[in-house]
């Protein structure tokens, strides 16, 4: 098969926003290991960590006055797994996914996490076939109108958060604990433990005051279960 | 103070590989939270997803052979806090440091999240001054040394890593659990669970045997060990 003459692939890079030079690229990036030996799990590998690093760029330059924790929590929400899936929807990635028998037959196509892992390996793709600023205006492209959608202001706090998804799974309220205060006064810093049921773990927070350190651990809590749950 | 007249940070630049337009990056790169409010924080959030990243190219290229899996761990230790710790110190990094006094009295010029830190903060700032290729070259000049070292061969597989972690550390051995098998005959792909004693979570891992689904799940309890740590 000529990849160059077909088609439904010509059509698939128009939307995507690239085409390709290799195409050979294109279709290592849309094959599932369900399909076999040579897939996609490498370039997914790459394209993960192209797609947090591009993700940051914007973020950084979009919230000059964002903290650390704010920006990391704006991220997440653009990179996790149901988001990429959402816009691997939008490009209508699905119809081209090389897939073995009975991933195609189980309905694979529509799968979230077979969706967001080809786009991940397709941002890669573009990365090995033009370089980095290439891929980065491509992904601009993809992200761009969720990014234009994103507020700090609109962001409810890491503890509100934590409580109603402990509260929402049947689980109690989460203990915090200071356990230094260090730094001169104008520059004062807590360090609070926060104890959640469900997890055997315990998480550290900081900041410049009690209440900042106790929203920095519920924040490292919610990106863990974020985490574990993707 | 003029930066650019100022000797132990022209030195620093040297041994950093690279001499900053604005130095006013250089100097936001080297300042700790506990100097005040104008602290590198925001560039260490976009260091590290830059470093992740750069390390992930280096990795795709030196091992073209290599799994997603294995793509992993191997950039898991050069990545790890204590490893860019030690980075930091070969640069000199801490002399530079900006600290707050009670760091300062403390010995955080030497703490190795402060240095490893500082190393990602400072990585970002080439990149705002620069741009990617540049800081691309900069930190292959870091991690240059490091990664000639890896080699796929003397991985310890990962159920043994994990075994020897939860021994060491007095708890009973891992169970696994096969939970499905699917796929084709020429392409099956086993998906087990992994539970560990001292944690409420369960892993999954998937491959092409029982065995290398036992080893991927054990590797994303090790993932998770490490994070946990960090």
């Amino acid at each position: 098969m000529s990849a160059a003459s077909n088609a439904p692939l010509r059509q698939l890079q128009k939307r995507v926003g690239y085409t390709f030079t290799d195409q050979s690229l294109l279709i290592a990036a849309l094959t599932h290991r369900s399909a076999g030996k040579s897939n996609n799990e490498r370039l997914e590998f790459l394209g993960d960590s192209l797609v947090n690093h591009v993700v940051a760029i914007d973020l950084y330059q979009q919230f000059p006055d964002a903290t650390e924790g704010q920006l990391s929590r704006l991220r997440a929400k653009i990179v996790r797994g149901s988001h990429l899936a959402e816009i691997a929807l939008r490009l209508d990635l699905g119809a081209a996914l090389v897939l073995g028998t009975g991933e195609r037959k189980s309905g694979g196509r529509n799968r979230h996490s077979i969706l967001a892992d080809a786009l991940e390996a397709l941002a890669a793709a573009i990365l090995v076939d033009a370089g980095f600023e290439v891929a980065r205006e491509v992904l601009a492209g993809w992200f761009g109108p969720s990014l234009e959608t994103l507020s700090l202001t609109d962001e409810r706090d890491p503890k509100t958060q934590l409580q109603e998804w402990l509260q929402g799974n049947g689980h109690p309220v989460p203990v915090y604990e200071v356990l230094a205060v260090t730094g001169e006064d104008h520059a004062q810093e807590f360090l609070v433990s926060c104890k959640v049921a469900p997890f055997t773990d315990v998480w550290e927070g900081r900041g410049g005051s009690r209440r900042q350190a106790e929203q920095d651990a519920a924040a490292r809590v919610l990106e863990h279960i974020e985490h574990v749950r993707k």
